[in-house]
């Protein structure tokens, strides 16, 4: 057996950011009803920010044109220059959003590690600053990232997050939620939206990765942080017009991709399967594992009709997501179970091409 | 008469943002084909952004969420840390961009004032920092706005272009053109784009202004300065995934929507005419004039079922665009015939709501 | 006659901040009591800082280790990021402090052009920006400079500034003064140094160019913004620690090298007459003229023996101070007298160095 | 026994930085030639300069006024804007340099934690992150503090720091080198300072803390790097004029203050005994313990006559230096020997100023 995905275009797992919208979903966006945002005019947009900041049992949300943006503009708001945000190590904020929260915001950060992401108290607590006055950086908001992205997927516990914010209400800081794949780590645990809501002060929440929409992410939190992030939004130009369109691809991802995302699960146990991982270490929709050369097998994967993500130098990652359906999968999963992970000898053997180490990121 | 639109919904003549999007240009966006614009697959954004570069004569062009961050993008990659930017005192770039290029690039900005937003080589040449050393602030480009927005949809007339070109090519300084209304120059004088794109290094085009679609702008130039700027759009948070969708719409609108803005300008000298100024003087689709009180006039208009903008203090400006036709414009010259100037001396007439004073903005 | 020097050192009119230290001075620092003034415990910095303060008429100042430092921290407490400063284009805080405001403080400006930096209060009054709402850049505060080192040293009228005061009080915008040669003003007018303070809100006043201390500047204002102001000293790096050497120089110039600005002024006077300009309209200690090629005619000068600045392509600067005397300032003008404007035209004939271009900056 | 020191002033252990300039380098300041160092020309900078970068074994150095500034302007030169710098959590340039990295140079931080301030290899390989491309943040250096102020004062092993220096090699990354007190590391090892400075392609060292001068750090680095910084001190408020009144100081304690760091060691090991910890873990000059309120029993040190400085919630730190000497570091001893580390019950008995918890910076 050679590897070769037997037929039919490549299977994409480089990420749920790939996805195209379906036609009930350009439906919908087809008939969004649209207005000025910036001036706050877009009922669709108005309705996407008062359903999300609903879910999530906070007061108000802002739509943003990409995760990062909002990332940043949520950090912001609890965050100020030359001020501390504690996160783990692999987060997303301190490794995929190209510094964006120091360079825009002028904050800044320390980590700890943990596998899967975890929330380490002990570890935070040792990297706790308190506020001693003018010459120490006072940390003022935690971030963690659920479910996990670089961490593999991994959702993290409800009961972890409850004390970490217990943690936080008695030193006085902030909780930040990185919820790109909140709806992921919801589906998996069948623990409520507002229960993850609720141990955070502020979040990000994403739209166009497991959801499927094609654009768009909330900033979630108070009614006075999202009035001043408002105006942030636009200075980072981030305040777009008739923007209805894309919200209206939002609401109807709320409607009908939620729980979808379990057979994206169920799509990523078969691959760990198939590439000899345990499948029950895979939480939601993304399956990680070490090889020698990452960017190397990711190129092989793709020669083979796979398309994979090197998200480190030895670290590969797949997602699944909705336009990859179980016959896809199946094919995916016999190619890897059929490519030796150690590099093909001959460097002629495989182009690495930029595709092959980028693409990782959402 | 009472100054009343006499029925029908308010005419909005605030800003030409609030276009909504056809129903043609709709269809397009649901049938557009669409990819991960992040990793450069959206083939609908790619044959924009060709197709856009293409008419200004330059060899690249990116897609962009709002024309605040093409401009800020577009002016990095002529001007850095610590230098200086020129431009005219009621430029876009300076006035209402809410110093992004301040606080996100770093640069530094001196201001010439010229009516019309008219290139005035004295007054440039007067301010020009010659690179003296790393002592003093030198000069890196020089920004022209065509039309001017807030000189009240002024053109820039070309050979004034020109001769800044030869002037900054003599000086070793580079030329960054905000052209949000470069169509509607185009349109009203018949210059053709490449040459308004000639006499620039770097460019700022707006999709959703005139033009007509929901979102979107480009940052315009070399390869070079293209591929650096993709990794800074996505680093501001404006690196978004199936915008094909929103591409689309802009194709649609260069195809369909650039030649009627000869409506909208026969539109706005209707306006000046019922309003008292000189027709002559309106170039394009914004009409400006100077009332004793903006906020206070443009709080009477509304109620009188015109919506307009304070863009000053004593300011008021109105706007054409594809959603007011003929006989809305007809309704608002027979309020602004009607209404007078000065403020109604009764202070309890009028509310001036935020939306009077803040619109106008794109 | 050759226009050389005919005997002695160079004459160095680069500017005023050359000045070495004279013994007396010497003699205080080596006596100065210290203590680490980060903790607030240098007893002669704080006598320092109270003494100025009370000259200006002002609650509290804060040591610096520059001029620069001093109005970027200043200007920072009236001005935000993404907001903005008008000042005359012409300024040091626009031209000569390497962009520091909007890259630090990420603020933005504005400019008018006057000639002698004159308060031009039409021109100032057609640039202001009111608070319009979260879509403009709003004007917050305005920024003065006397004397004014680019205009030539020229004083800004007293009425004038209280005209700006008043001006700027009635919009509820803030003045800064760049006050680096405040003290020549106030040796040249009379007007008593809290009568300046007066109409400003926040003010850097410099000891390390006229009076001849070796280092620091102070930002005079409200006790609520130095203390501010002090942790941002910290962040920019510029809170020392037995800095009491330097406040001990910069008391001792204030008890010994204020008045004998007068002869600075008297010095700059013979200089301009022999250079063939108007001494009736030089102020203070600063000459400037225009010249065909500046660098090389200061290269020129400086075979000489006479060292100038050249502050623009075509702007020579003459500077007196502290260590010029009478003796020398005879020598200087003779070759002033003696030495043609126009280049010559051997172009070997003279070698720009770059301490020709670039010395211009305090 | 009351734990009272029976006579005489407070013993000062807050910190190093807390020294006064001895007679005889007052002397030496005094006496010391001076020029403008913003022209590069004061000589007495240029021979420190000169000695202090041949000492590290590099091509130049360039005087700064403050250790936090150095640091911010050293580590720009090998990380930019939106790129890494690795360090370990309790670094000062993490924890004390109120965000400027991120503020003004606009880089971001991730951290490993380990005891001692140590080296960990394995843990910055998990951390290191290669230039996979546009979209992942990339490692540009790795910072190292020796002596490690909050980690106790350890020294970092030079093989350690030679594995370092290795893995960066191999790995394309540089190593900063923070070595405020690098001499004590020197003094405490013997270890040359050039093989110290071998292992880092940038670093800033410090004059006002062990060694005694009253202000001063420098950058030490290559002529490139050190050019391009003299530019950015500029701009960050640095560039000072005839400054070689504190650079005599400098030059002065290299030749008078570097061997007697010994003495403060010894004096450290004898504080340590008396506190109860153990001396062969006091490496230089700084003690650290862990007490159940450290704001609370640095209140009551400073009751007893003995300032000290609380660096976390339960950490105290004592420092010793050149203005401690046997007989004031003997009545301290007393003090920490009798004094109970749990708090006094009574809320009434100590009252906790701002000095005792904020003053550990340097």
């Amino acid at each position: 057996m050679t590897g070769q995905v037997t037929s039919g275009p490549p299977v994409d797992l480089r990420s749920d950011t790939v996805t195209a919208p379906t036609p009930a979903m350009r439906e919908a966006m087809a008939r969004a009803e649209v207005g000025d945002d910036v001036y706050g005019e877009d009922p669709t947009v108005r309705r996407l920010e008062e359903r999300v900041a609903a879910l999530f049992g906070h007061e108000a949300a802002l739509f943003c044109p990409t995760g990062s943006m909002a990332n940043v503009l949520a950090v912001r708001t609890v965050v100020g220059v030359g001020e501390e945000l504690l996160c783990e190590a692999s987060a997303h904020v301190a490794r995929a959003e190209l510094g964006a929260h120091a360079a825009y915001t002028g904050l800044t950060m320390r980590t700890w590690s943990a596998p899967g992401g975890r929330v380490d108290l002990p570890a935070i607590d040792a990297l706790f600053a308190p506020d001693l006055g003018p010459y120490f950086v006072p940390t003022r908001a935690i971030a963690v990232e659920n479910t996990h992205n670089f961490a593999g997927g991994a959702v993290v516990d409800l009961a972890e997050l409850q004390a970490l914010r217990a943690y936080a209400d008695a030193r006085g800081v902030r909780v930040h939620l990185d919820g790109a794949r909140i709806w992921n780590a919801h589906v998996a645990t069948g623990v409520p939206l507002d229960a993850y809501g609720a141990v955070a002060d502020v979040a990000a929440v994403c739209l166009s990765k497991g959801l499927g929409a094609p654009v768009g992410s909330l900033v979630v939190g108070s009614a006075d942080a999202v009035a001043e992030t408002r105006v942030w939004r636009k200075r980072m130009g981030g305040g777009m017009r008739q923007v209805g369109v894309l919200a209206a691809a939002g609401l109807h991802a709320l409607d009908h991709h939620v729980e979808r995302l379990a057979d994206d699960h169920a799509h990523a146990r078969v691959l760990a399967e198939a590439w000899g991982t345990d499948p029950g270490e895979v939480a939601t929709n993304i399956v990680v594992r070490e090889v020698p050369d990452a960017p190397r097998y990711v190129a092989r994967l793709r020669a083979a009709g796979v398309l994979a993500s090197a998200v480190g130098a030895r670290t590969v990652r797949l997602v699944t997501h909705l336009d990859v359906d179980r016959a896809a999968v199946d094919r995916a999963a016999a190619v890897l179970a059929a490519l030796p992970l150690d590099p093909d000898p001959r460097p002629e053997a495989v182009e690495v091409r930029p595709e092959d180490v980028t693409p990782a990121t959402e």
